[in-house]
């Protein structure tokens, strides 16, 4: 398809990532690029120094997503592609800016031979895709597809009562262009795994053909807080107690229904939490995942009914809160398809497959045509210091993301 | 065997409880004057101040314990009363403060009377009962009896690593007294129980003659960090789960075991503690207790080997360390029979029992007789603002202090 030698900087795709992971950077190598703290507009900061540099044309949406654009031929609608840059506490460097940095690294690869596409292509970096600091996660997206109102999305509070529309205005990017204005044509989300199937099938590409639903619960248990000395084991109403069968629980229900149900246990904070002190309250988040929408509906009732059962059982009151759900998504076969035939241009081998994690292409998936380029994750670790990939892999990703985004702009008939 | 009408003033003695309860009093009710913090301070220049209104020859130890004398006729060895005034972040009203207190109204009752005792009388009030912030906990009366070594409590640091001697010094009462230099001729500490078997069994009074052992083990677990959505449940290594199997365990320890076992989880720590991340590390506290010596060490044996099996089962690494481990202790028979007299010449019953708490009574015990007397908590609630003893309790606890008092120090021919 690409007749001219158009491929991707090398060094210009590594050292960025590299530039962008420095900020923040962890004693133990973590990337901490919380969403809406002072990292993360450092982060942004050098994002849009980078796309000024490009000469792209920069807008700031209300919810703080940053857009750069790269003008094409006419009034045709963009080619979007994109990811996010904010981390979780302890990210890696790939997770997230390995889309965006991609993305302007392909306006790199296409200005250095004075390429300008027939349509407009975006560079997207979505808001708080990580959800740590303030829930909904991939908020950004969800926002700009529709899926969130605006000023519940601003109101949204962290542990500590902060909004986090004061926060945008305080990392001052709190933008002025209407959320959801910039329908794209099709949008192409580049990312690395973050689970171990490329890796274990030594396979380098995937083309994203759906993605798991996601469903998260925050459950509360209200106990009775006892001196751990003196309270009989048959009299103590005890929190902890209850969170710990919430964690056994979960990992049953994962391994009774089988097939691709995940369930995960991340947080569990205890009040007053102290050695000697039976917890009077404990507050527990479970994370339950699947592709298919009825056999998430059936793990979250089976959860519920189990809540009600432990209630009883342990002498407590439990609340659960529905922090996020998405629905599971199917992606665009015609954008599968071209993902798929650019790696074969490329002459490498590419594995339709399944996203595990929530991703903005998800979102993005609401509003326009979109699917996902997935590149290997060593032993599938991410959200970890430790989360890698191989350099000539990320290198071929963005290759696959530049002949995508080709092919998409000029059509099967590429120049 | 007071013939005159000696006895303790009600007023006197709850208002001094509730003017302590109110600092730093937190919205929910409880007491939060942690050890070694500014509101521990404040409690503390009350408390100074209430001794210089009685007189008292006041002195601040080298770990801050703080003692108020009431001298006698002559040289003799004194009698020592006392508990603390350091509250756990969620205390109630009476849990130390009542026997500082109550040891304070017992010298104004003499006062009033113009009665100086032949033995001085010293009110004591030890540093860092609850053992919140800093560990070991008792660590007051711990350094007097001579159980640990002055330099290494200064040294010992909280989760921040601020050291408790810097903490010491800050809030003034870092003190020139040396270190067990008053050696009573006894020491009774009046408390509240702290448990539900006063107040079930409707008898007012306990006298303890014993003591459980207590057992703090602080267990880290290695797991490894991973995407909620990517990792497949059986290729986890979670930190969460294998938290949670140790409280599980602790609980069926304890009712296996049965009898006076009891096994506490009160505080888990997990990182990074986020809901889409399965957690690389968990911190676990395990509080075990017992009144018999080769129980408690049978119990610590059988956690130690689980821990074993648990780190092969989940694939993770753990490590566990001693916060600390009190011996079961046996109170002065004498001075336990003294109280159960006192009791009966108020008219009042009065039962034997065991504490499950640790007191700053055990520690003493190390260097001279010693000995508890307990009175009943409503539904034996304590480390929460729900604590509560009834006014006429906490007043004959009180007044069968100082009929002990008395006794010690005219011993058996009272005035």
């Amino acid at each position: 398809m690409a007749c001219i030698n158009l491929s991707i900087d090398k060094d210009g795709l590594l050292g960025a990532l590299e530039e962008l992971a420095q900020i923040n950077r962890q004693p133990d190598g973590s990337c901490c690029r919380i969403a809406l703290t002072d990292a993360d507009r450092w982060g942004r900061d050098l994002l849009v120094k980078w796309m000024r540099e490009l000469d792209l044309e920069i807008g700031v949406d209300q919810i703080g997503n940053i857009f750069g654009t790269y003008c094409g031929q006419g009034n045709a609608k963009p080619i979007m592609v994109g990811s996010h840059i904010d981390t979780v506490s302890t990210g890696g460097k790939f997770d997230g800016p390995y889309g965006v940095i991609a993305g302007l690294e392909v306006i790199r690869a296409l200005k250095r031979h004075g390429m300008v596409p027939p349509h407009p292509l975006v560079i997207a970096s979505f808001t708080n895709e990580e959800g740590v600091r303030f829930q909904p996660d991939m908020m950004g997206s969800l926002v700009h597809s529709g899926g969130l109102d605006l000023s519940t999305a601003l109101r949204s509070e962290d542990r500590e009562g902060v909004m986090l529309g004061d926060e945008l205005e305080r990392i001052g990017y709190a933008g002025k262009l209407r959320c959801g204005s910039l329908v794209p044509q099709a949008y192409v989300e580049l990312h690395i795994e973050q689970g171990p199937i490329l890796d274990r099938e030594g396979v380098p590409l995937g083309a994203v053909e759906n993605l798991q639903g996601i469903s998260w619960q925050e459950i509360t248990i209200h106990g009775q807080a006892n001196h751990a000395g003196t309270t009989p084991m048959s009299a103590r109403r005890d929190a902890a107690h209850t969170a710990m069968k919430i964690v056994g629980f979960a990992r049953q229900l994962a391994l009774r229904m089988g097939g691709q149900q995940l369930a995960t246990v991340g947080s569990i904070h205890l009040e007053p939490g102290l050695i000697n002190v039976v917890p009077r309250k404990a507050v527990v988040t479970v994370d339950l995942r699947n592709p298919e929408e009825h056999q998430l509906k059936e793990a979250e009732g089976h959860l519920i009914d189990y809540l009600q059962v432990l209630a009883l059982e342990e002498g407590v009151s439990i609340e659960r809160k529905q922090l996020a759900r998405t629905l599971p998504v199917t992606f665009d076969p015609e954008i599968v398809r071209t993902i798929e035939t650019s790696a074969r241009e490329l002459g490498q081998p590419i594995r339709r497959m399944t996203s595990g994690a929530g991703h903005d292409a998800q979102m993005m998936a609401r509003i326009c045509p979109a699917a996902m380029i997935f590149v290997p994750s060593v032993k599938g670790v991410s959200h970890n210091p430790a989360e890698h990939t191989e350099p000539e892999h990320l290198v071929l990703g963005a290759n696959v993301l530049l002949e995508t985004v080709l092919a998409l702009s000029y059509g099967e008939s590429a120049p």
